[in-house]
C-alpha cells in the first residue's frame, strides 16, 4: 500500500518504520522541522507538509495527539483513501470522524519518546484497539486495517469506541491516578523514601510519566475515568469500612480474595486459536471475550484468531 | 552472641542463615515439626520447644506472625536476654512489649515464603526498622541490636513504632489495597484482561499477595492504614473534582506534577556518609531525616551513618 503517516513520535515514527520494513510506500511528515530532517535523514520520504504527504496514498495514520487531530483532519476533508489514528481515547475521535476513519489504538509504548526511539518491532506482539462501530464502520475497510497491522505482529482486537474507553480507563487511565496519589505520599516525608520498597515502586512507577501526558490521557476520556474512578473509590471506602469490623483481617481476607484470585489468574494463559467468519458481530463478540485477530484471510471472508479458552468452552 | 530465633519462615529462617554464617551461635524454633526438621536436615541446632530455645541465650528473635507474639512472650516472662521481632507492625508489639524488647521490622521480602526459600544474603542493603521510644527503650539494648543487624548488612533505620506504622502503611500496606482494587476490575471483564499491559501489571502486582496476608498487614495496622487512606481518598476525589473544571487537561497537569516530580526524585540517590553521636534524639532524627545507620562503633558511643545529603546542608 501506499501510506503516510502524520506525526513521526515513538508511535508515527515505528509505524513508518515497520510498514517501510514491511514493503509498504511510505511518506512521512511531522510538524516539527527538526523530527522531519530526523526522519529524513534515517531515510525516509518525508514531504513539507500535510497535503504533500497524503497526496495519493491509499491510507493515513493520524499519529499526532489528540488536540493536534481537528488542525490535521481539516486537510483531510476531500482526502478518498482510508484513515486511521493512534491516539488514546477513542470516543473524542469517532465523533470527529471523517469517512473511511477506523479509529485506533496501539497498546505499546516505552518509558522514552519521539522519533529517535521510534523501533520498526514496536507493534510485535502488541494489542492493538481497532475500533468497530455497528452500523458505522466499514467493515472492508476494518478488514484492510486489520490486515495490515496484523503483518506488522500486532494483536488486532475489535471494540467499539466507548468500550475501548471504559477498559482503558480500568487497566490504564486510573492506575496512572493511583501511582500518582501513592507518589504523593512522599512529600515532606523523608522516612518514607527510605522504607519504601518493592510495593511502592511498582504501584507508583508510571506516576514518573510526564503530569502533561497523565493529565491529557485523563482528561481525554473524562467520563470513562470518572465512571472507573467512582468505582473503585467506592471500593476503597468499602475497605476502609472493613477495618472497623469486628474482626478486620477475617473481614478483609473475605473482600480481597476475588482480587487476589483475579490477579493470579492475569494474564491469561490458555489463548487457543480459532478461524471465524469475518462479521462485525462476530469480532466485536471476539474482542469482548478478550481474544484478537492474529491474520486476515486473502479474501476477507474469515479471520485467524486466538480467544481464551474458558470462553470456547462457555460458548 | 548466642541467640534464639523463633519461627523459621522466610525471614526467620534467612536469620538463622545470616547469623549463623556472621559467627554467632543460633538456636531454631518452628511451631511446625516438619519446618523444625526441613531446618535441622540443613544443619541448624534445632529445639523442641521455645523455653529450650531460648535456655541461655543473649537474645530472642520472635519472628513469628503477629496473633502468635503474645502465646510466644509468655514463655519469655522469666527471660532475662534482649527480645526483639520482626512482625511488620509496631504499635500492637510496644503494647505487648516485655522489658528489653527492641521492635524490628526489616523491609524485606520475596514472592516466596516459607524455610525453603530462606536465604543467608536476605538482609543485605535491607532497611531495617528498629523502634526508639524515647524514655523507654534502653539505648544500649538498641545500640547491641543495631550492631548485629548492621554486621548483616542492614541499613538500621532509627523510629518511634507510631512513625514506622504510619510511615508502612503508606508505602506499602495502602499500596496493597489500591493494587487490589485495580485488579478487582478484571471481574467478568475479559478485554481488561486482554488490554492490560505495564502500567496495570506494575499496579497490580503486590495483589497476588495472599490475602490473608494482605489482611493481616492492614488489619493489624488499622488505624494508620484508615488515615492513610482518608488522605488518598481525598486526593482521588479532588482529582476526579478536576475532570469537571473548564480545562481539566490543565488543572489535572497542575495537580499531578507534585507526584511526579517526587516519584522522579525517587530513590533519593545523595545519601552522604556521617559520624554521628549514639543518642536517642540523634538517631530519631537520622531516621527522620531519611537516615539509617551503617555500623556502630565498638565503644558504642558513635554510629556511622548514610543520610540525605540535602538534610545534611540543612542542619
Amino acid at each position: 500500500m501506499d501510506i503516510a503517516v502524520v506525526g513521526l513520535g515513538l508511535i508515527g515514527g515505528s509505524l513508518l518504520r515497520a510498514l517501510a520494513a514491511a514493503g509498504h510506500r511510505v511518506t512521512g511528515y511531522d510538524a516539527d522541522p527538526a523530527t522531519r530532517e530526523q526522519a529524513a535523514t534515517a531515510g525516509f520520504p518525508i514531504a513539507a507538509s500535510v497535503p504533500d504527504a497524503i497526496a495519493g496514498t491509499d491510507l493515513t495514520v493520524l499519529a499526532v495527539p489528540l488536540p493536534a487531530l481537528p488542525a490535521v483532519l481539516d486537510h483531510l476533508t476531500a482526502y478518498r483513501g482510508l484513515i486511521t489514528d493512534v491516539t488514546s481515547v477513542k470516543g473524542p475521535v469517532r465523533d470527529l470522524a471523517p469517512p473511511r476513519f477506523v479509529g485506533g489504538h496501539p497498546m505499546a509504548g516505552k518509558e522514552t519518546s519521539g522519533f529517535a526511539a521510534s523501533d520498526a518491532t514496536l507493534f510485535d506482539g502488541c494489542a492493538w484497539v481497532l475500533c468497530l462501530e455497528p452500523g458505522v464502520t466499514a467493515l472492508p475497510d476494518w478488514l484492510t486495517l486489520a490486515a495490515l497491522l496484523t503483518r506488522l505482529g500486532a494483536r488486532v482486537v475489535p471494540l467499539t469506541a466507548a468500550e475501548h474507553d471504559r477498559v482503558v480507563a480500568q487497566v490504564s487511565h486510573v492506575p496512572h491516578l493511583f501511582a500518582a496519589a501513592l507518589a504523593g505520599q512522599l512529600r515532606d516525608n523523608p522516612p518514607a523514601a527510605t522504607l519504601a520498597a518493592g510495593s511502592f515502586r511498582d504501584g507508583t512507577r508510571v506516576a514518573a510519566t510526564r503530569a502533561e501526558l497523565i493529565a491529557a490521557m485523563c482528561g481525554g476520556n473524562a467520563a470513562a475515568v470518572k465512571d472507573e474512578l467512582d468505582h473503585l473509590l467506592a471500593d476503597l471506602h468499602r475497605m476502609r469500612a472493613l477495618l472497623d469490623a469486628p474482626d478486620p483481617v477475617a473481614a478483609l481476607t473475605t473482600a480481597l480474595r476475588p482480587a487476589v484470585e483475579l490477579r493470579r489468574a492475569w494474564p491469561v494463559a490458555d489463548q487457543v486459536p480459532a478461524e471465524l467468519p469475518a462479521g462485525t458481530d462476530v469480532l466485536l463478540d471476539l474482542g469482548r471475550a478478550g481474544g484478537w485477530v492474529t491474520a486476515v484471510a486473502e479474501d476477507r471472508t474469515t479471520v485467524s484468531a486466538m480467544r481464551p479458552e474458558t470462553d470456547r468452552n462457555r460458548s
